[in-house]
């Protein structure tokens, strides 16, 4: 019997070596790196595990002057980073995938500020970040030693057991794409000038990586086509273009993408749609008759084999979906396709890169605890003794949590104190940019309503009485959070004096649909996470006047590190949003507010209608408090009452997800287990003869 | 024969220990931690080696719910990491010092970003820095275990070795201190309210401290009595002093400063005189009978003395003074005072741990590299088989490099083209606020004075023949680097369209006092480290009206790393000078420029009368590539001919002075030498049971 998904199932020649599917997770970055060389390997582990065909490392430093420090990518310096990155390439292969591994050398993208180590460039140069220094153009012999380090690396790499090694010219991070870019390079050489020339850099390492490896590696080509800058960067119908069809036949695959970083992980809120990246990349098959590997956040299997069969693509590549669920493949082959985990696009994964920890994700708990508490995201420990369990509240945390208990095999009664499923996930989706975040709720209500062991109960707004009177000795508490509306927030510690005039509107009133009819609104930002941002977009486009102030310094800070700052403030401004950055609000009156500079004190009034306050959250611990106290006169009511998700410890909706699932790992389980899961932990080899 | 400095080498006893001299390094990061551990110990032996009484570790993690990843601080979460704190408490110990470690619960400062574990506060709150959560207050369970915790950790401190073990309040850094604090504590409970419930967990520890390890090791209070915050926070006169009078006798010592760490490292820029923080902490001493260190940039030992004379400390405090001279005591001792490095106060040791990366030291070369290169501030192996050499710039990679040449018994020849040495630490010394910088020339002045060997030459701007003529073989040169005039820079890559019309000032124009005579001039600053704001401010100073703009979202961003960024903006605006924040610069014309919006692009034209670009730098290579020229020619002129400093890779002045010392270093070394110390790090232990 054909399946229309087999496509997919067939096996890709790269070179020497060949694919058993065409499901390709693309390099991405952990957190992990070369300080957790453990972890990582078990991230990747995962991925081989769920099926997918290709499973690549990390960007991987190949040498000092290209440190990144603090944060840990891989790394292969010298012979010395071989066993770590063996672990990894040993464990892809025991689930039967082949294991690619991204060499990069990173130029002025890197810091060095560890190694100390001389920063290069095509040309002198400003480095990429606000590290204060500048990178030397290279001379002649800084070009042999980098193709030297590349070729060491490559066969290091080898060494190290991959099947696939990659030359990366991506996302502006790497010396071989900066050759390639004129406002980068304006040597008079022959590295520099006309196209062929700044191509040279990439061809040579590309020969050279061949020649040393070739014989038993596939050589592989990340190349970025289009910078997304118009005439002021590379554009794929220009030299984007030109370089693929000057190299076609050189590399053994072509893994194409859009640069910078926050073009290519774009979140939902800015490019909703999978497969934003295809207008970009799709000419590249036109040109090669080499494997070709893209991405898009791709996660459904209609569009991956339509891209397969219209000739777009050979391999469907995967960086955020693969982390969302590392299973899609074996999902896909298995005919399980609602049980996809489908990524949100919130670009959680990115923020832990650039926060130089550990990876998460909204979607998938698991994700980067594969080896600290050996959790696995379709696996899950079957009950023990207990037989029912209570969750009161099904935001995040609570279908989180009622999912993993169901799926324990305990009898589960969800309960919610509203009419629908989904808490604050579900009022968030209801925001300008954030619909794919419904897919937190749609993917755990699915499976809720498959399972036979699970009554849920909607308008349950429990009391702690009818909590006892219920009878479930074992009851999770995610009565989630509710926004301050006394002005305490990051900045701001004492209660900002307000006359109770000013009409104030709360965060869930406009998620609620509550929105005002007049305006301007003033939204006092305090948080200085996303959500402030968002609400400053949603009533814009309700067509409501927005006046948006922030002690910070920038609209939505937080999201630097998920790539969104720019394109945030960019559209209050462009939607005509007023912005007063770096005030902090002192009062409230009956016609505005007064706003004070938060450098200097001096301050300035302004008049609105109403005022928003994104502020910080308070804990409904309500219904826990007097269940605990009840618990207390009678402890043998209750075997189990736990607080969790933000009811617990406000965050984001990806801590909300974890506390749910941790909350469902942990019960019944040795009560020593969660404490001691906190300490694991990679350390350094105080022995070794470095 | 009697010395007025012999005061400051009387043994004090420590309650159970005796330090051997009042000089004490107090706790103080280092950007290594348990990440670079035996990088970590050496720094800590050279402070014990250079004639420390007692040597402190940095702030040590108690427990996975006080994670400050990807910060590399000590740890001390249970056994696992007492093999690698031994390392320290050994080396300190070799040298015959006592060591101290600082243990730490940092509360709502920490992110738990690695450990996902909970975050712990007096009363729920928003985290103390951006990360998108919550901490809770905690409940009775949660303070029971921060007790159990802590005393754990001063047990295996104990362990561990140490001599001291701290209970740590200050830097609004640590739970001990939100506790005290009415604005983050609105506890209920006998943890809350008065001033005793508030101390109460402040006493617990001690006392637990005490109870656990009192009998071995002495246990320090380290107490920020103010937090310069006036009445919004705690004052030295107020609540400050009452918390020692209450805990007088307690502790075995009491370590006292002002909190937050931008108060207790105030930069020279904005607090010039030593000893700043003696106002605050004078009344120690007088109610209490223990022991008293202090600090305050302290670095004349006729301060210091008069410090220990006039009863306000019995101990020396120093951080920052003990990472630019570890040898600060010995050198007192032995009297060689005027060889003290003494610190500028410029902070760059505190970028590095806001950077998580390893320490490094504008005046001191060395610090850091104790370990990974070998180096030690006061030894360098002595010359080898060549006699003579040139280095060609007297800015501070010159000086440094001439200085180190001379030490290893080279005969030194350096040539300056200016009139005086110095280079840009002396030109930018002149600005407001940098006086202290001066130091970085006085000291490697003085220093070549004292040597016969060495011969200065002013006013000699050396041609290539002359260069030749000299016949000098071993070359090094420092001609430093220029600003650019044509707009390059971080955010624009391209060249700012110029009429030419426009009165042009270069940053070097102002350092040399050639100031313009009317305003406003317009500072474009797209360098975005700190020489901008300080040219704005000295413009100011000198009456002229500035206008100043960045594509930053702040003034100065770099400086946030130095823990200046808040008061050189409030500065800014204090002085009346214009901010246009997030705008670039898109044109010159006659009677101004335009900006745009580098968010929205919209632009906006502004009048000025003239333009001062803070942009990027050339390098001064013009010299170098003539010499080069002539020794591809002529191989056999010169044996040496190596570029340095900005004209190699423009930086920080650390960085300029860290590249002519590594240059003497090398100077006849292997010549792999260099390489190899790049490669020089700690790895991960692949084997171990955790």
């Amino acid at each position: 019997m054909t399946n229309k998904y087999d496509v997919l199932f067939e096996p890709v020649q790269i070179g020497p070596v060949t694919a058993k599917n065409r499901f390709y997770q693309v390099p991405h970055c952990t957190g992990m790196g070369y300080l957790r060389p453990r972890a990582e390997a078990a991230v990747r582990a995962m991925k081989a595990e769920g099926g997918w065909g290709v499973v690549s490392s990390q960007e991987t430093e190949i040498h000092p002057t290209s440190d990144l420090s603090p944060c840990p990518e891989n790394r292969l310096w010298d012979d010395r980073d071989i066993p770590a990155l063996r672990l990894m390439s040993d464990a892809i292969h025991e689930k039967d995938s082949l294991a690619a591994i991204q060499l990069a050398h990173n130029g002025y993208h890197a810091y060095n500020n560890a190694s100390r180590a001389p920063l290069l460039a095509p040309s002198d140069i400003s480095l990429h970040n606000l590290n204060p220094k500048q990178a030397r153009g290279m001379d002649k012999e800084d070009i042999r030693n980098l193709r030297k380090w590349h070729r060491d690396a490559a066969r290091r790499a080898r060494e190290a057991g991959f099947d696939i090694v990659y030359v990366y010219a991506g996302h502006c991070m790497t010396l071989v794409q900066h050759f390639l870019l004129p406002r980068l390079n304006d040597r008079t050489d022959e590295y520099g000038g006309s196209l062929e020339n700044r191509a040279r850099l990439m061809r040579e390492l590309l020969e050279e990586t061949k020649e040393e490896i070739g014989d038993d590696c596939a050589v592989a080509m990340r190349f970025a086509v289009d910078e997304m800058m118009g005439v002021d960067g590379m554009q794929a119908a220009e030299e984007g273009r030109a370089i693929v069809e000057m190299l076609a036949e050189l590399p053994d695959l072509w893994d194409v993408n859009v640069s910078d970083w926050s073009n290519d992980s774009a979140t939902s809120r800015f490019a909703p749609n999978e497969g934003y990246q295809t207008p970009y990349i799709e000419f590249v098959k036109q040109v090669t008759t080499k494997p070709v590997v893209a991405v898009g956040r791709l996660t459904s299997p209609d569009l991956m084999v339509s891209m397969v069969n219209r000739g777009i693509v050979d391999f469907i590549g995967a960086a955020r979906p693969s982390i969302a669920d590392p299973f899609i493949p074996n999902k896909i082959k298995e005919g399980r396709i609602e049980e996809i985990r489908e990524c949100i696009g919130c670009n959680i994964c990115v923020s832990a890169d650039n926060l130089a920890v550990p990876i998460r994700c909204t979607q998938n708990p698991t994700m980067g605890e594969e080896w600290r508490r050996g959790w696995h995201p379709e696996k899950i420990d079957p009950k023990g003794e207990e037989e029912a369990a209570l969750v009161i509240g099904a935001g995040p945390s609570g279908l989180e949590c009622a999912m993993q208990l169901a799926r324990r095999g305990y009898h589960v009664t969800l309960a919610e104190a509203s009419s629908e499923l989904g808490g604050r996930a579900r009022l968030e989706a209801k925001l300008t940019g954030l619909n794919a975040w419904k897919r937190v709720v749609d993917h755990r209500v699915y499976d809720l309503q498959q399972r036979g062991n699970v009554e849920i109960f909607l308008e349950s707004d429990l009391s702690a009485d009818q909590v006892v009177e219920l009878g479930i000795p074992n009851v999770f508490v995610a009565t989630g959070s509710s926004w301050r509306s006394d002005g305490l927030g990051r900045h701001s510690r004492t209660k900002i004096p307000n006359s109770g005039k000013l009409r104030l509107i709360a965060p869930d009133d406009i998620m609620l649909g509550k929105l005002p009819t007049d305006g301007p609104v003033l939204i006092y930002d305090d948080e200085q996470i996303y959500l402030g941002g968002v609400l400053a977009e949603h009533l814009n486009e309700n067509g409501i006047e927005v006046i948006f102030v922030t002690p910070a310094t920038m609209v939505s800070p937080w999201t630097e590190s998920t790539l969104e700052q720019g394109r945030i403030q960019k559209s209050l401004i462009d939607r005509g949003v007023t912005l007063r950055i770096s005030h902090s609000l002192q009062s409230i009156d009956e016609t505005g507010c007064t706003l004070g500079c938060v450098y200097s004190g001096k301050d300035q009034k302004v008049e609105c209608s109403s005022i928003l306050l994104v502020t910080e959250r308070v804990r409904n611990c309500t219904l826990f408090n007097e269940v605990e106290k009840f618990q207390e006169a009678k402890p043998e009511q209750f075997k189990t009452l736990k607080l969790i998700g933000d009811a617990a410890s406000p965050g984001l909706i990806v801590d909300a997800v974890f506390s749910g699932h941790m909350a469902a790992r942990h019960f019944e389980a040795d009560p020593d287990l969660e404490a001691d899961e906190y300490f694991q932990r990679e350390i350094i080899n105080l022995e070794d003869g470095s």
